[in-house]
């Protein structure tokens, strides 16, 4: 166990998008009210098919037909907290990888209890800022809401323990991401100012997490490689010359999509 | 009956519209959770005016002051039931034609139960892609979710029957649509590949499939200028440039607006 | 006591968004399905940060702090009633501004009741449109929904009286902007007919007004500024050449934030 994270090398991003296009993974997305629009449309980009469904018993017949399935907790209410234990018991008995957003986790009880009862239940990937990865990890945190109030690499101890303890590859993101399983540590830098001020890009994020842990494979490179592609977006969508969030959130999504183009044969 | 679909004419299209931006039509939107911005967005476009009430109570009183009512049940919980059946009932009884998007019915049992009552209910039209067409038709269908597997053509049949047996206008939309009020067809084509990259273009169409409801003349005719305005702004929004889906969203938004300019005198 | 309505100085303006910008309050946003996309992302473009929490424990936790509370009851439903009395009352109790709107009050029962209990829980502000306004204020209006079947100057005499009697600084929009306190007006001028034609222009305002109420000065003219800023936004967006309304919502959003950014030392 070293301290000094791996970087992925492009010609494995590369390549790992034209699995991952090829594959064209259906993902089955419990995420919160504000965030389903631009989440689904960046699946799209990406030649991923999303599906929201939440219904309790629609989700536990729908969630072993998909090909990952994501929990978001940024709207939860007491009444879908039994549709996502449904979903996800259903997922892990057909081996499909469910990845968890622990939004906002901390101070609000409802989600901050949810969340770490889920962390029995073997997420394959959990992505979140700072805040949210000190908090699951056990360690004092505070936020006030979804704005990483710590820098992430003050987080990288708490996701390598976090990631050991439940099994799952821990994405933390921030101005650098850092994905690790435990032991490795990849560091992903990149991104713009831009993608904190458009809203869902994290919450999108994490469904491009779950969409990746679809692809067989090194989980840790493979959730890594959405977190590149994400940095990479935002790099692009931001040289494109966006005059602002609403311009770069559009050339957001043509980034994605191009960089699916690029890659095709 | 013929098995040779017919096509609109350009005429018959600028005419329609023009009644339309002068009905201006009140919606009724009762959709799925991750189209709402959308489709409501669209509508505008199209100088209609949308109005999402949900709450049991009061959509059984909006229904009937709405020009139009559009049921999707893409995001169906077992709570929204009863308002959507008052709703229909409301509408029903003030003449208000009411709309239905069967989104990924088949293997989910609650939305397949539910839109299998409704097709008692005497829609004025239901707009669905094959799969969806062929599972309410009671044809066997495969579908994972909201992409269809199937081609358009292979519904046409089923797409008759449900018409016949509904009393419905029904659209099965693909490459190409097919509109039908189970002896007449009329064919629409155009439209981009693009469609398919932005979320709830289908759901929109549907919500612009309820408006035209809302005019008086052949109702066919009327969905199938529904359909053909759709695939219209899709060619002209591909036609514009668009870099990839984020800025094709945008820009079908602008072609719909600019086909209502266009026909303004 | 006047007719004659004031005007903001562009000085006061630029000076009130700076104050704003360094503030950068945090808002919980308790609103419609609808707009929560679009409200998020007009904060986060004014430098504030939206968070949507709505489960009835979780608000009362919440909104003491949130820097400011806005109610929405577009798709309100009988289940979101008491998180949203919880909400407010942990507010008021922590002296966070909260603020209303009333969407589509009137015809609909439900909401109409609910916002009327509401007018004594010393709302900060309320924003609507001339129909909106007129009903809360007790007289007969008629309205189909969100549209405003009025211009706003005629609600100017109930925006008065709404005031004086909830204590609440009243913004009534439409083409012209009026905000009183009850005895002074402010006339806000400006704005676009695209504004009308992309879903949430108004609900977002209602939230920057929200989000204004949490500086600290003369509340009318917080709350007149937030309507100035969304018009100047919006005469921009115009100018920058939009071809329709998909392209204005970008660069509204572009717009807001370069407001921001020129102001910025």
């Amino acid at each position: 166990m070293t301290n000094q994270p791996q970087h992925l090398s492009g010609a494995f991003v590369a390549t790992t998008l034209t699995h991952f296009q090829q594959r064209a993974p259906l993902v089955h997305c419990m995420t919160n009210d504000v965030v389903q629009a631009f989440t689904a449309n960046v699946l799209l980009a990406l030649n991923a098919s999303p599906a929201m469904v939440i219904d309790t018993e629609e989700a536990a017949i729908f969630s072993p037909l998909a090909d990952a399935l994501l929990i978001n907790v940024g709207t939860l209410t007491r009444d879908r907290i039994p549709a996502m234990r449904a979903a996800i018991a259903a997922a892990r008995a057909a081996n499909v990888p469910w990845t968890l957003d622990p939004v906002a986790v901390g101070t609000l009880p409802l989600r901050t209890g949810f969340c770490r009862e889920l962390l029995d239940q073997q997420p394959a990937a959990i992505r979140g800022n700072a805040s949210e990865i000190l908090v699951l990890a056990g360690i004092d945190a505070q936020g006030r809401g979804v704005d990483s109030l710590h820098h992430s690499h003050l987080a990288i101890t708490a996701a390598k323990q976090l990631a050991s303890r439940s099994g799952a590859i821990v994405a933390v993101t921030g101005e650098t991401d850092y994905v690790t399983d435990g032991e490795r540590l990849i560091a992903v830098s990149g991104g713009d100012l831009l993608l904190t001020r458009v809203v869902g890009t994290g919450c999108a994020l994490s469904a491009m997490v779950a969409a990746f842990c679809a692809l067989s494979g090194d989980r840790l490179m493979l959730v890594a490689t959405a977190c590149q592609l994400m940095a990479r977006a935002g790099e692009q969508a931001a040289a494109s010359g966006a005059g602002g969030p609403g311009s770069f959130q559009q050339a957001l999504l043509d980034a994605l999509w191009q960089q699916g183009a690029e890659v095709q044969p």
